[in-house]
């Protein structure tokens, strides 16, 4: 699964584990509900800085948000 | 330590441990030479497509290069 999927699937899922709309988690990293809903599909080539305010919105590692869902350490 | 040190102290680390030149690298991810050296340097607001590309290269998870080098797991 390509990178950006990844942390499309990763976001997205983080985001309703924390009960916040897309809305509230663009406004507390400070980028449009436009783009993180482009970056929810797996449609935005995201920087550094972005990774690193979201992360920080949703307290993980920001290398948390590019962990490949799809591989449990069995399946590798 | 901000993302964008964090990567350029791993992609250096990487690099190094595969006795790859900055030359060989950017060749061999796709950018340029002058790129991969301000990535290094933490200069860089690399993107995901970046990410991946390096990755692939140096044959490391994605999530790998944005690993705070710091963060022993009895410090945090």
């Amino acid at each position: 699964m390509n990178l950006r999927k990844i942390f499309g699937l990763n976001l997205q899922r983080l985001r309703r584990e924390r009960r916040l709309s897309q809305e509230q988690l663009a406004h507390l990293a400070g980028c449009a509900r436009a783009y993180l809903s482009g970056a929810e599909a797996g449609r935005r080539n995201a920087t550094l800085d972005i990774l690193e305010a979201l992360a920080t919105v949703l307290e993980v590692e920001p290398a948390d948000l590019l962990k490949d869902p799809g591989t449990r350490p069995e399946t590798r």
